[in-house]
């Protein structure tokens, strides 16, 4: 593993937004490798112990991202490949999904209108939760560029990247992403330990992240962002598992109709539903099985058996 | 593996949609075991050699369904548990993407205009296309029970099953059904040898297949069908990949984005636009990653290493 030249801390260069005319905290040459540390994305309003409580009355500021960071030579029109060359959590996760007084958040809102927060243990290769073994393969959720206005909220991703959540970019993968601005402007947080497609609960096993990345300048600007993974050690999504389906012409409306169906299986099972909705949001896979065979489609929701007790 | 009780041929009874007022070709008991011999999706339309013209003249029937089948004591509001013992494929395989005036057929339609047929060479674990080995696993792709209203249209799947075309239902799978008709009366057709999660072109390895099936009812009607499953052997879709993704606040859209810089990526690497297209079909899955990042959700198109040159 390369040794980094350059370190960069969340004390030293935090943001809670996407902005354009913010100064680089750091510029660097292609080639050079970056440590960044970060913050989990409640940005220290959690910590281990804390609760539902805290959670309500904490004020959310915007994922705190660490960065940016200028590349030399990189101007808009370009492309900027990421390479992801290591990626560590801390000791410890949270699992979150936030109370409301008319629901609670992410796919499924009324399913836990009280909120629920998970401490997790990540000193293992697992992390347990309700009598589950989540196996780990950490990511960042957000990271990207940039854009050209702004600016901007972290929540939603862009072209340029951000709050992608895609659980495949694990250590040694390769990140191109459009360059918008002079230096194209890097910034990288929201650290992951496991997530499930879909991310239903809002949260995934969010934790403090410490992330080597390499920078290269290419010609080509993709038009959204692409990437080449090694994969993440997790062939036992592809074993055993619970299926449920959602079925019309809406894509949307057949996720929510086969994680509605995944929660049922698992009430069955002896868990709390919203027990159940935190334990989709961190292993449960939401998968387009087909959309061509109109006018409905068939969304399924894949919950491997390795994690269940 | 236990030895049929019966054994139900297309060549007995074939239909080409589902129709609740059609008579059960058979009458089983739970606990028995049927042997289902089935056409491949075209029904003969196509056979080994032939091509786009059979295709383009050929007019499509609906799926061409092996039963109906008849479960002693099922009854409306019971559920079926159809538990698929084995699935064996023919020798001879068929990939296409109709032609049109106005464009072809699946999730871009303008990908390939002139349509694509290609043959496969089912004898192996794997089967060849343009370089690419693709690992079989085969399923079947319609299989349900008939509606309370018809006839209908074999094409879009339905709370009772139909064309549901989700990969995992591999053999050892255990699918569970809400009965709308006395007996609830179940067909079976359209095996696939592979397909990716999406089945993006409109067909995967279609083929002809022999599937045994058991049948048991149970009190609890689903509202959608859901099932258990071992897995089919696909590790290697959680390994090295080639990824792509779509942004946005409409799901529909960001599959399809994803999978048109999917077509970019391939076309890179030498393949032709239309045989990419087919490609993505049997082999690349389209998953959400997040649908909780409001307002813009990220689809991921994800095709293993494994299957390419």
């Amino acid at each position: 593993m390369p040794t980094p030249d350059h370190h960069l801390s969340h004390e030293d260069a935090l943001h809670h937004d996407w902005d354009p005319t913010r100064d680089p905290a750091l510029t660097v040459s292609p080639g050079e490798v970056v440590r960044f540390d970060c913050l989990d994305a409640s940005g220290g309003r959690l910590s281990p112990g804390t609760g539902v409580e805290e959670l309500r009355n904490a004020e959310f500021l915007g994922h705190p991202l660490t960065g940016p960071v200028a590349v030399e030579g990189a101007e808009p029109g370009d492309g900027l490949v990421v390479e992801l060359l290591s990626v560590e959590t801390g000791d410890w996760g949270v699992t979150y999904t936030y109370p409301g007084d008319d629901g609670g958040s992410g796919l499924l809102p009324d399913t836990a209108p009280d909120g629920v927060v998970h401490h997790w243990d990540l000193t293992g290769d697992t992390a347990e939760f309700r009598g589950c073994e989540i196996p780990l393969a950490p990511f960042p959720g957000n990271l990207g560029l940039a854009p050209a206005d702004g600016p901007s909220s972290t929540v939603p991703p862009r072209n340029v990247g951000g709050n992608l959540d895609v659980r495949h970019l694990v250590a040694g993968s390769r990140l191109h992403l459009p360059v918008a601005v002079a230096g194209g402007r890097f910034s990288i947080g929201d650290g992951h330990g496991a997530q499930g497609d879909g991310e239903v609960c809002i949260t995934a096993i969010e934790c403090p992240t410490t992330v080597d990345v390499r920078f290269e300048v290419v010609d080509d600007a993709p038009e959204v962002p692409w990437f080449e993974t090694p994969g993440g050690g997790q062939d036992w999504r592809e074993g055993p598992a619970l299926c449920t389906t959602g079925i019309g012409p809406d894509l949307h409306a057949g996720a929510e109709q086969a994680l509605s169906g995944m929660l049922d299986r698992l009430e069955e099972r002896g868990f709390d539903r919203p027990d159940a909705y935190v334990l989709c949001s961190v292993a449960c896979d939401l998968q387009v099985s087909q959309v061509v065979n109109a006018p409905n489609w068939t969304v399924t929701a894949r919950l491997p058996e390795r994690v269940l007790p």
